[in-house]
């Protein structure tokens, strides 16, 4: 099947926002295995629109719009679709009591622009929209599929989701399962040069993916039915497991902060950190995780000599050294059980020099320093070096 | 003159990365005065490349591509657009000594495959790439221009600033300026009420954009000559500022933490933080600004009532009171001239309710603090809370 995706809106076209469905929708129907061969954006425009809908409408099975939807008159998806297929526009009743409701439960009456949201054509089924006032369209004549959705991505996703995405998928008649399994402590290449031998196949696909968490890879594997591609995803990551093992961390939308505040939790231990290299990112990503108030007590951000200095350390005191003061004194001060300590090295040459993090962990058993070393940016270097400290926590807590 | 852009790669069309070059053209083409009606992404296909650069080569003056550029089989721009126009590639000597060189300064021999990218066609220049082995493409032919920049973001645009931009001012005979001016403490709705009488000119624009610093304004003006443009803009920023005053704390590429830390530093005065409700955001801020070692102390994230009883605090105080004591404890621990303290309450009901953010400064001349009420997402709300404790820094440095 051959799709392709048109969004309208002339504030794309000026650059004033991002268009992030199309990059959405392109990663869904990859996922169902359809082919996208073109996308494109149009402002609002009739004859344009027309022009472009035309085009897709020639070449692709299904065509899939976002955005246009709204009350306005600026909004001309719906007008220039019915002038596509040459049909008439009117309203549905039952759409139009459903934007009436909507306008009620808020305590509104439905301002009169609002009726045009409940117009359809012959051809059109209306798609539900919970989040708001425009419904979808799904729009079938001459073995061509029209898909049209709201642009706001919010809307778009949920309709997409409940919607459009099991409709086109029990067309597909192909289920697609992925999964992504999450590494730390390895590079890119090293991860790519151990999977060689995988990642040949097609089916099941395996893809790397570098983050600023680690290395990322997705198994992708399509089948005739759900068991299927279950097996199949499970049996690459059984392969998987055994040649990357340690460095493994998690699975799916698996963060480290939450699968280090688990372990914690587990074991009911507290942490605190100290930080000079990276700025209070580490703190910052702790105290925003969900429920790690339960076990994160609070950080300190050391940014200069003086600093270090009011706080009682050293500041001659350098390296794993100085990582080891920081690391005791966070824990001293929240009371916490483990304390991490982050001091680093920036290269003199700006961006392009190597940096060296230095991580140091200290509870009443463990006494721990490690050292990294990154090449890259810098904002993104304290990011890789919050997160091996996180990683580091993780090796010792899972084996301890 | 009617522009569009094309960007080019199979990876786009997976959603494999998000296309940010599309919306950085928009934007730019918009302040050249240049319309652009139409944007599309098309992967790495001949027939379906050549397809859609005809349909542009048809209804537009200038087609702008980005991509496909590189030295490999897959990277076929070059080839598509000779096509297009019916010409030959030829390899030219220069452009291949270039690229030679490229290699030779990084101690490296050119691979074979680069050769690709030192070929032309008759009706295209050369454009050079500072940061890349790939030149650009300027096609001028029977009245319409194709030019073809590189995919990676920076070589574009660097290529745009340096080359494109200069060589399509020049077409277009008008020179646009813009200014932006930042405020805060305002929302969106009260700004566009304040600059209403100003809002409805067309030269120059003025247009208004909800940042987490606050509500932008951006001028922009477009003339003949660059003096009357600067003038056009000059008059209506003073006019902005004669409406908005004291709630105007930057331009352009200004941030809140650099304005705060360049009146610190005037003033020989240095700052420390304690943060409960923006967990750490506003240290992170403040410690990777640029040149902030002068003047930023440290911070304190305190994400538990425990943290706050091994810190010396009293978990029962609430709202005011335990940010004023917050700000009084940061100045001390760290020994700073100045503390700021930042407590929250959320809204219970989830994202939707309003949350209240208790942000105090402490000093040994100024005891104050301030109350602000937000709706929004929870993230969002931190950020904005902790932004909003720096312009009320800077209101009190500005007039002290």
């Amino acid at each position: 099947m051959r799709a392709e995706t048109i969004s309208i809106g002339t504030e794309l076209l000026l650059g004033e926002i991002t268009d992030t469905n199309t990059p959405f929708l392109a990663n869904k129907l990859a996922l169902l295995g359809i082919d996208l061969y073109y996308t494109s954006s149009v402002g609002d425009n009739y004859e344009r629109l027309l022009e472009v809908l035309r085009r897709a409408w020639q070449r692709s099975e299904v065509v899939i719009t976002t955005g246009g939807l709204g009350p306005t008159q600026d909004d001309i998806t719906r007008e220039t679709i019915a002038g596509l297929v040459g049909e008439e526009l009117k309203v549905d009743p039952d759409l139009k009591q459903n934007i009436v409701c909507f306008f009620t439960q808020r305590g509104l009456e439905m301002p009169v622009s609002n009726v045009k949201q409940a117009t359809v054509i012959p051809s059109a089924q209306a798609i539900p929209n919970p989040y708001g006032t425009a419904p979808g369209w799904w729009v079938e004549k001459e073995g061509r599929i029209i898909i049209a959705m709201p642009g706001p991505p919010s809307e778009m996703q949920a309709m997409w989701q409940d919607e459009v995405f099991p409709r086109l998928q029990a067309r597909t008649g192909a289920i697609i399962l992925s999964r992504t399994i999450k590494t730390s402590g390895l590079t890119e290449a090293r991860v790519d040069e151990l999977i060689a031998p995988l990642a040949s196949s097609t089916n099941p696909t395996l893809a790397t993916y570098a983050k600023l968490d680690g290395i990322h890879l997705r198994i992708t594997a399509k089948a005739a039915k759900p068991e299927e591609a279950q097996e199949m995803v499970s049996k690459r990551e059984t392969e998987v497991r055994a040649i990357l093992g340690d460095c493994i961390w998690g699975v799916d939308d698996e963060t480290q902060e939450r699968v280090v505040g688990q372990l914690l939790v587990a074991r009911g231990l507290s942490l605190a950190v100290a930080e000079s290299f990276t700025g209070g990112f580490l703190a910052h990503t702790l105290a925003i995780s969900p429920d790690s108030q339960s076990y994160f007590k609070g950080g300190l951000v050391t940014a200069s000599d003086a600093a270090k200095v009011a706080l009682g350390l050293n500041p001659r005191q350098a390296g794993a050294e100085a990582a080891t003061a920081m690391a005791v004194l966070a824990r001293r001060q929240f009371e916490a059980s483990i304390g991490i300590g982050i001091e680093g090295l920036t290269g003199s040459a700006g961006d392009a020099a190597p940096n060296t993090v230095f991580i140091a962990i200290d509870s009443e058993q463990i006494k721990q320093h490690t050292v990294q070393s990154y090449s890259g940016r810098l904002y993104q270097m304290k990011r890789r070096g919050a997160y091996y400290a996180l990683f580091d926590l993780m090796k010792l807590l899972g084996s301890g």
